[in-house]
């Protein structure tokens, strides 16, 4: 059983999912769509159409799962309840704060569809949102503890380089060493922000800018450094395209929790995620909801759905029989 | 909505089980169930009734989940198909070889009693299974690694104590670390049995028996022990009533695997427990796993399931409004 998917915006994200279907035989890309002009485009999988978004009303006979590449923070809180009226649809929805409006609003899209919708797909929501999940239901007194890093922060980065006299930079989250060790203690300490990540810069300046002022900007600028312990360190563009030109990311979630009569025994619970690229391993975990989206509509699950609804078996393409006898 | 629950068997899972209900409000223990004479069992909740095996019939409307703590080898493969008959059923089935057919076994008394039944929750299989799954549907280009320990393991521990001269022992299972380290490398080597663990053992000898004959008894053991490095120390009851009272346990699954056009892109999966009690945890998991049976059953999911058919957001009693606002 094949499930074909469209593409809806290629970016980085929608480049790291044409690769994840290369690697899934039971995946199959139908059409990639765009806002620019299709014929500026050029995608990495022959014979496929790119199509302008406005055309994709012609597909929804042709698309089993319409996978959102969009950013969170203007594209997807329209385009994803728009076209979970025509499509079923997985988008990586990432602002945490904003995931029950934008629930709501799928859902009744979806609903009104008769479509299964998957929101906030990835790793974080997503993977790690699964993890805290499964271990607050196996350890209920306890605490969990979710760490970046180390890892490139998009957001961080460009805030870089909107400042005067910077011609590029990259910021790496850092999670510090001896806060993990601390919570893997099981102590549940209460840690602060700056307990927590420090945060490293690496800045290609202009000829004759004011470092010193560059730097203090960096290390003051509120949000998004005030409250860490920040290095900046200048580098040459050369140095910034040989270093530091990939995205890697990762992080961990840690639970720590008590059991036995008087709480005496003590559990630790880690998930950690070590990415050469952000954007494919999202990609990676989209792909594989996708799949599970197919079914549960398939299976008449209509709505709006996350994964703390996609029984794991939905996820792979291995028969039932394969996975109980090799996985369990 | 609680969730009437019914211990079979109790011994130290059993003693869990009945813990982990404590520490859940919405689970309720109703009675437990042992094949002793029920006068000499005292258990730790105040006014649940202890009942002999044979009244478990009187308990087929009291109970909505039983949850079988006996053992893999004799006990499960008939108890939990008899039980799956009458009743909604958890057991931790784990013998992996085995779980094929006592799936299909328990799966027609579940259907022909029109119940649920989940069987081999715990944390391997369990836990560990499903991350197995997740990591291999999200990195199908890769390879994963189950290291288990540092942690007691009780078959080699009995093994042992079989030995002539032998008072007592414990058996220590321990991951090595190099292995750990080229598996996280993503080199994704070829690992041996004695590459991957090593064995400890302390052992408590009888006054004036011969040592050496027994070290060598252990490390040339087919199937315990001869297939890795074993160290065996010898030392006083004292000192293993001391050193050595505990069932402490974990393990790590790590799967690794490429992304990417050219597969250029490597990732690294983790998955870690460092448990001060395998039993304790391992109803931990149980006990999560039967409110899930319970919610799947008022749904109509009848038949043999497992860990892999679960929504995660099954396990826990929060509201999906507050796991997708705090959790997502």
């Amino acid at each position: 059983m094949s499930t074909r998917i469209g593409i809806y915006g290629y970016g980085n994200l929608g480049r790291g999912i044409e690769n994840a279907i290369r690697q899934r035989p039971d995946l199959c890309l139908v059409a990639v769509f765009t806002r620019r002009d299709p014929s500026t485009l050029k995608i990495g999988t022959e014979g496929v159409p790119v199509c302008h978004v406005s055309d994709v009303d012609s597909f929804v006979d042709k698309i089993d799962v319409m996978i959102l590449c969009g950013g969170s923070a203007t594209d997807l809180p329209t385009q994803t309840p728009e076209l979970a009226k025509k499509f079923c649809v997985v988008d990586s929805f990432d602002t945490h704060a904003k995931i029950p409006t934008h629930f709501d609003n799928v859902d009744v899209s979806a609903r009104e569809g008769k479509k299964t919708a998957l929101i906030s797909a990835g790793w974080d929501p997503g993977m790690f949102s699964v993890n805290r999940l499964y271990a607050s239901a196996i350890l209920p007194d306890g605490k969990d503890y979710t760490f970046w890093g180390k890892g490139v922060s998009q957001g961080h980065s460009d805030a870089i380089r909107r400042i005067d006299g910077v011609l590029d930079g990259k910021q790496y989250t850092i999670p510090v060493e001896a806060a993990l060790d601390a919570v893997r203690s099981g102590s549940c300490p209460e840690l602060t922000v700056r307990q927590k990540h420090t945060r490293e810069c690496f800045v290609v300046a202009e000829e004759g800018a004011d470092k010193a002022r560059i730097e203090k900007e960096i290390k003051e600028m509120p949000n998004y450094f005030a409250d860490y312990d920040t290095t900046v360190h200048f580098i040459t563009m050369e140095e910034l395209k040989r270093d530091h030109g990939g995205i890697p990311h990762g992080g961990f979630v840690i639970r720590t929790g008590k059991t036995g009569r008087e709480l005496e025994n003590s559990h630790v619970i880690e998930y950690s995620l070590k990415l050469d690229s952000n954007p494919e391993f999202t990609a990676s975990v989209i792909a594989a909801y996708a799949r599970a989206v197919h079914r549960m509509y398939r299976e008449g699950m209509i709505g709006c759905k996350t994964v703390f609804d996609v029984p794991p078996a939905y996820l792979t393409d291995k028969s039932y029989e394969e996975i109980i006898s090799t996985m369990l």
